[in-house]
């Protein structure tokens, strides 16, 4: 008796929460393995919430899952039958499998990971802690945005896959942590299992409030899963010169307008953004000889619009933005009777 | 027969463009200098837009000006007296001179830059392409976002004070420079005047293709002076990793309600925001094998939550958005004959 294979397919794509009918549920047999061929059992899938963004039709960092095809997702499986030696039946594979009871996988295929038959961890946390959700707070807060012993780190989604893990690694890092969840009974398991320094309810009618008495020197770290109003109110907290952590922004994923902010091309196209003003710069002498040497070898243009009257100051500042100006605009005030003009 | 000094000070805050209306100008006499003291004749003013920003009654990086308040901007004035060692007759003084015709300085006070009566540099070039306003430019591509040789730059407000001088810079740096500007006139002053590779109309009907047109490779540094609309155009050209130096958001300025975009508390903070995909990180061992240590140590808890049936992946994706999970949420598809579940 052939293996049936069940398959949840794409049918058409979700408004707002995912529903059963936005998916085919196909039966069909496993096809006979080709030389290189091996067949894996799923075991379990990875519920995340990139997921729900592959389904949109939107730019993303990866194709949309398309119309007709098997729903993309990350997952674990088994080893069952095999026509290649780089898989033996038996062993672990984890990468992606799809909505499906069973891949075909072929051994030339990439970003797959075998691992042995029995890895000394629980299957699922090959998934969570030990899997992506694990190395994706993992990166962020060692490489993306590394926080120091002594400094606050406000994390999002804090009872969440990675939120979780990303607190806990604050903490293993000697920062104090706080984490943002919903609800008192998360709250209190972030503070009272997970050893988070402080947790703060999203939902709560105080949650500005909250969020300042738990990070009272300010946010020096924002590890951000969630966006919108959330994330605003963590970036109203953050101290001059932090550092924030783009990993998701969950609020916006089940929209299909406009997202709620403006952030969701930083982490698609994966861009650094640093805001800065000029003042931060007190020593200038380097910037201001570099000009100047670039003025006289004629490598750089200097231009000005000269206005006249300080009377006038209000209504030429408004040139600034009506675009009726070239190159730097100054307001001439005074007669110099001892200088050039 | 004593002088006059003239201030425009806050009135009211202006809704929109300034005007008139918004300042009281008042005339008063010039006082007698204290021990320590300079009078500084105003001869010029530097029209900024964050003159506009500072009416505002907005949390921003210093006080909003007060009604009442003599209006705060940075300006180029020569000494006509002097009780004070430190500032001789005749030598210019740069820093925040106010919209007056005269300031009262004592020589205590910060942030004034004492020049020479002659700096060999026409005065209003000492504040644009040799003031702030080059100077913001300067640090922008050479510490914020620094650009590499045939990397390509796309400035906004490209015909203003600091975009004209920062993609000039960037020509000097050896990069492909894209200037966007309103209007012909300007893009070809780009071009032609100051080298620009190409510039781009944000006013023309086909300003994205233009944009698109001009950007072949895409864009990897973007010094960004506007926001709003223009700024997300550029932002959908960047390549995977590109880099946003965050000058200003002048689209936003002359706004009384919510601002057109996200991103202004990360110039005003000054913060670093950086995306991130895990997918980025092909080779996660370093991660995987921390994350096991520190749950083996005890330091780290893991936790999922396991739903069932393959079937119930749509419904169970759900619980990802409704807060009914904690830490990670797997679905159990097979049952595992060979391993423990």
């Amino acid at each position: 008796m052939p293996l049936i294979n069940r398959q949840l397919r794409l049918k058409a794509r979700p408004e707002g929460l995912v529903r059963r009918e936005d998916f085919d549920l196909i039966e069909q047999p496993v096809p006979e393995l080709k030389d290189g061929e091996v067949l894996v059992c799923v075991l379990y899938l990875s519920m995340d919430p990139t997921n729900r963004v592959w389904m949109r039709d939107i730019p993303q960092y990866l194709p949309p899952v398309a119309i007709g095809e098997v729903m993309r997702a990350l997952g674990l499986g088994r080893v069952v039958q095999s026509r290649s030696a780089q898989y033996q039946v038996g062993e672990l594979v984890q990468g992606v499998t799809g909505w499906q009871d069973y891949l075909v996988l072929h051994e030339s295929a990439k970003g797959y990971v075998c691992l042995p038959a029995d890895p000394g961890i629980p299957l699922p946390t090959l998934l969570g802690a030990c899997g992506m959700s694990g190395v994706t707070a993992y990166y962020g807060l060692t490489d993306i945005a590394p926080v120091q012993p002594g400094e606050t780190l406000v994390v999002s989604a804090a009872a969440g896959s990675v939120g979780s893990i990303a607190g806990q690694i604050g903490k293993i890092m000697g920062a104090r942590v706080v984490g943002i969840a919903g609800g008192a009974d998360k709250c209190r398991y972030l503070t009272d299992e997970l050893g988070f320094d402080a947790a703060v309810d999203y939902k709560a009618a105080d949650f500005k409030q909250q969020l300042k008495a738990a990070t009272p020197d300010g946010v020096h770290v924002n590890f951000e899963n969630v966006g919108g109003e959330v994330m605003r109110a963590v970036l109203s907290r953050m101290v001059i010169g932090g550092r924030v952590a783009l990993c998701g922004l969950i609020s916006g994923y089940n929209s299909s307008e406009r997202p709620s902010d403006d952030f969701g091309v930083i982490v698609m196209k994966r861009l650094s953004m640093r805001g800065f003003l000029v003042l931060d710069y007190t020593k200038t002498r380097e910037a201001v000889q570099a000009l100047g040497g670039w003025i006289r070898e004629g490598k750089l243009k200097a231009e000005e619009t000269v206005a006249d009257g300080l009377e006038n100051a209000p209504v030429v500042l408004n040139r600034l933005f009506d675009g009726s100006h070239r190159g730097k605009l100054v307001l001439r005030v005074g007669a110099d009777v001892q200088g050039s003009k």
